[in-house]
């Protein structure tokens, strides 16, 4: 990795987990140069060294700084792209023409771009393509990270070398990165995850209980592994911190935006009237139906996404689909395995 | 499986879960009669259909039948065996001249053995020899499953066709076995998910957040894998509904009891304090120490594990053993990875 500790690492995206990855940056020992697409956030942050739009009531180092001139942050060695899933294209075709030549991008987004279907490394890799890139991905609260939690996350790069540097460079006391080689497979539970947060805050609002949800993320669990497998990513990746440990924070937590979103579909609220009442994304209502087109191209099945997308998008009813879930008929366990002999 | 749908199947164990498969039994359309320790549970379920020492306030089913005559429940084709881990022995021993030479036995409770270190149906196997054997194991809160919510279990048995049986003999609409062939790796989650539990609950306790939760989960399946890999279990069992689901489950609600356990401890509470306040077995508080010297016996190094037996049996402080873990080096995600490469 190029850079010192002492040049700053840009980071592109100023909500919650942009916002709390500046203060990782900084807490790790290098300045952070946060770029935030909101105006007024810039004298918020820089002046009083608070997020009042997405971190509200969180006190900011204020070694923190915030440009809103993109191109500024772009110029950073490495970059943290934060930026939500559906404008990530847009704001990496605006940054290409001021990257430095040896820039380092780390993707920090997840989910999948609607109508295209395309994963995150996928859309950067096209419009920023031969920088060498990483993913950084796991269950990770944003409010929590910037508060100094403890948190670990995977730290993936098909150059060893790299993750293993962007670790160095990143990792502190209390902010745990652990190195993998599989870029690919460190984005999908990420990618899945808030379709399958949807579900278990269905099955929450409509007081299924804690047995259903756990089975639900058990399955769920094996949808994100059929799923990554197919597109050429190792299960072992999948079956750590981001993809069941990013799921399992996902489905349990009422601060997870898209499980909440599920409960209050569950309890009967209407999907317009939710996200009226809402400013932050809830990735899995874009997600799920690009995560289900994309899988039946693959000829996979993933019955808990497609019902999902089913009450989201086709007007599905609640009760009749949880029905159809649960009248499947019973089968061996590994028939559909995450782990086939 | 020997004996029709009309024959009866006995319930070793009148707690709270032995209580929840009677009832899962007569939802299949088989009689069930429970074997109850404790003998004023006979007229109480019986006569007032109520077991209202271990599940309180849920009306029982009229048809199931409990008995404190174990001999008589013994001679049932299949056997249910719901005793707490560290009695087992004990009653199997005690059931030995009753059992018919071609019942099953079905091992459905969850621990080690304290002292001998013994899994269930190692127990099971040297006190009732040449019997069929099946475990029964998943994310299953005994009072959702009486109050009939949906339900999904793992039904082993190293023998296929018994597992199907098994599975077509207890399974209906909200209760839903999926059949496995590896007996051991059914029965690893459940022996060691208790004491990572008390992990969790203490996490919880000293508000560390959900990231923190989270990552012990992930971490701690790791820990389930490595040692039931090395007791020659399959890894894709481990990562199903009797290891990752109950996992989740027992990491991440609060009415469960190992958990609500660890929570008094990371609050403050003296272990003492908090055992003499109840009734039910918090089965982790038993096996931690069991398991951690198993595994080393094994030469399997399991960090979380080791840290709670250190609190609860060797007077370590909780947060010097928090800190200790945090201070661990770096490290790559898959070098001590679920599923090596």
């Amino acid at each position: 990795v190029s850079g010192s500790a002492s040049t700053p690492i840009g980071v592109i995206g100023g909500g919650a987990w942009g916002t709390a990855l500046g203060l990782v940056a900084l807490r790790a020992g290098s300045p952070a140069l946060l770029w935030v697409r909101e105006p007024e956030l810039v004298p918020a942050i820089n002046e009083r060294h608070e997020n009042h739009l997405y971190l509200k009531g969180v006190a900011l180092d204020p070694a923190l700084r915030a440009t809103g001139r993109l191109e500024e942050a772009a110029a950073c060695d490495i970059l943290l792209l934060v930026v939500p899933a559906q404008h990530l294209a847009a704001v990496a075709r605006t940054m290409a023409p001021h990257l430095r030549k040896d820039a380092v991008l780390v993707s920090c987004a997840k989910g999948i771009e609607t109508g295209s279907g395309k994963l995150m490394t996928e859309i950067i890799g096209e419009a920023l393509p031969h920088h060498r890139m990483a993913v950084l991905s796991g269950p990770t609260f944003a409010r929590e990270v910037a508060q100094n939690l403890p948190t670990a996350v995977t730290l993936a790069s098909s150059d060893p070398a790299l993750a293993e540097a962007l670790c160095a460079r990143l990792g502190s006391r209390h902010f745990r990165p652990y190195a993998a080689d599989d870029a690919l497979g460190a984005e999908i539970g990420g990618a899945v995850k808030n379709v399958l947060a949807i579900a278990c805050g269905i099955a929450s609002g409509r007081r299924l209980g804690d047995n259903a949800r756990a089975a639900l993320i058990t399955r769920g669990l094996a949808e994100i592994v059929r799923f990554g497998v197919r597109l050429g990513a190792k299960r072992e990746t999948m079956v750590g911190l981001s993809g069941l440990g990013d799921l399992t924070l996902t489905c349990t937590a009422e601060q997870s935006r898209n499980f909440s979103l599920g409960m209050a579909l569950g309890r009967g609220e209407s999907l317009d009237k939710i996200l009226a009442g809402r400013i932050s994304v809830a990735e899995g209502v874009y997600s799920a139906a690009a995560l289900v087109a994309r899988a039946k191209k693959l000829g996979l099945d993933l019955p808990i996404a497609e019902a999902v997308d089913a009450v989201l998008n086709r007007g599905a009813a609640i009760d009749a689909t949880i029905a159809s879930l649960l009248a499947r008929p019973f089968r061996a366990e590994s028939e559909d395995a995450i782990l086939p002999a």
